[in-house]
């Protein structure tokens, strides 16, 4: 182990640690003022996701205030989908507007042509933000995972019970599986590429994993992102990887068992006396504070952090939410709460 | 074991089968033409549910095309709210619209003074079933969980991250747990009175558990419902009660392990394999087909119900979905569905 090694990295490998380190999910984001101003400023969400400047600087407003051990990339998930060449767009109060994908026509008409010259704003922020930031922080890059973005994809946008998308699984399953292969390519090359820009952890994020039968859980979930893990690897053989498959319950010990992620991110469900005892040993774990006790604050969040402190502890364990940030959520909750775990609550 | 056992009871009292009985949660509704037709003429959906002729022929709808082991009452979960005084309405493709309970001063305006009164439909309801069913059908009487009605009642209606009914549970601890206990006791009161009607089965469906925090599920999810059990059990000692804590994952290993559930009801996310191993010895299981599955029919189908019953079999099982059927869904796959699960698919 290198003494220099930043606290995030030294977790995923598995030193015993003092306290843990935190990030949040959806740190950067509207329940900050300064994050707000930025956002006004830009234009559409997208435009603010592809302005290397002002994605900068919302996703160092964080670090400057609260000083959190990593900063995650400011972007979205969908630009993969935007930069294969689908429509997407943002609508206030309604989330993503995609036009939908209605059969393999559709899919043939994405492809990889553009991609990189289309994400290249994005791997220009991530090298700005290697540049920028603290030298004790961590660089998180991410993106989305092939289910949960072809699920928008085929969708249009968000959905309560994903019946275009597993109609699709079901029932269209050559296509599925070419616009899930094609996510993968996408995926793989895109991480490989912002590792290339300066990222020092990656992220994948599932978050509609848990909508998925368990079978088609190993099938779509565990498997392509075993695969972007293969891919990206073979290219950068240390990057850790970070898997969050939301709601797969004990699904999870699939995941934990693949022993290819460096960590896995916890949704709030997930009991952690449980998570300690079936997938620590095996895998490190993120997570899992429920993102209402933040806006809740005060005794009710001093008990839930010392609660996942006194469980997941000090080694191979990063503080997190189980979900991101809420809007709602008072920026000096988030300041306690960073007090709170560095201080080792409970 | 009395030989008179219909098949519903047989599989609760953990006989072994030739095949497992089959209902489906949301069975009477309007993926069925019959429905529709009954739904038109009845005014508003809450006018259904308390119009005993009207709510009486829809739950035998699906038991005449289908011979289902089993029919729940039609009604809903928020029917519990509406007689306690809280104004109760459902718009077309938004759902359930409540007058949201702001504070205390709120909630102390509801109470049980005219709550069997105003239930009084449904226990004839239940009365009808019982008299009009086959005599080879259970007949399964419901009501919602605590935390999941609760979620409506502070919320106004669904919700996406339950930031109202989380601000309760965080931050008004004393209304939150003065609503908690209102609906256990409204709730066991309810239940009874199904019972004497001549329910033979309850389920309660706590569809939100899932939403929950692990400490915050035990305390919310598991504590009312198995006190709900337990004054339902202080007067009918020998009712099956059937539990459905969507969503909880490893946390389904909590609600086997308290040992007052006739039965837990799974999600589609839950492992097979381990819901066997780690489930089924301690409790009788019921579930879990993805209910895009049967939009989809075919071979997926096939192979989706060949799965289950290899995995959970022919003792402590009761074949259904994971989740209600959706609109979409062809009667023809369902009737499909139920020859699979007869024949023994897989």
């Amino acid at each position: 182990m290198k003494k220099a090694d930043k606290l995030l990295i030294r977790a995923l490998k598995g030193e015993t640690l003092k306290s843990p380190p935190i990030w949040l999910m959806r740190q950067a984001g509207r329940y900050l003022p300064e994050y707000r101003g930025t956002r006004a400023a830009a234009g559409s969400f997208l435009d603010l996701c592809y302005n290397p400047m002002l994605a900068t600087e919302v996703t160092l407003q964080p670090i400057r205030r609260f000083g959190f051990d990593a900063a995650i990339l400011f972007s979205d998930i969908l630009v993969v989908a935007d930069a294969l060449g689908q429509k997407v767009g943002f609508e206030e109060g309604r989330g993503p507007v995609l036009e939908a994908l209605k059969d393999g026509k559709d899919l043939a008409q994405l492809g990889l042509g553009k991609f990189h010259q289309h994400l290249g704003p994005v791997y220009e922020t991530v090298s700005r933000l290697r540049a920028d930031l603290p030298k004790e922080t961590t660089l998180i890059g991410f993106a989305g995972a092939p289910w949960t973005v072809a699920s928008y994809m085929i969708e249009g946008g968000s959905s309560r019970d994903f019946s275009k998308a597993k109609s699709w699984m079901y029932g269209r399953q050559q296509d599925f599986a070419a616009l899930i292969a094609l996510l993968v390519e996408a995926t793989s090359q895109y991480l490989i590429q912002q590792v290339e820009a300066g990222a020092e952890v990656l992220q994948l994020f599932d978050s509609w994993a848990g909508t998925l039968a368990h079978n088609d859980m190993r099938l779509f979930s565990l498997e392509p992102t075993r695969q972007i893990v293969a891919n990206v690897r073979a290219v950068h053989p240390e990057i850790p990887i970070i898997l969050f498959p939301r709601g797969v319950g004990a699904g999870y010990l699939d995941f934990a068992e693949a022993g290819v992620f460096s960590a896995l991110s916890l949704d709030q469900s997930v009991p952690l006396a449980w998570a300690r005892d079936q997938l620590q040993p095996r895998v490190a774990l993120q997570g899992n504070l429920d993102p209402q006790l933040l806006v809740a604050g005060g005794r009710a969040l001093r008990f839930g952090v010392g609660h996942i402190l006194n469980r997941l502890g000090k080694k191979r364990f990063i503080f997190n939410l189980g979900h991101g940030i809420v809007p709602e959520t008072p920026p000096e909750h988030v300041a306690e709460l960073v007090k709170l775990v560095r201080e080792g609550a409970g």
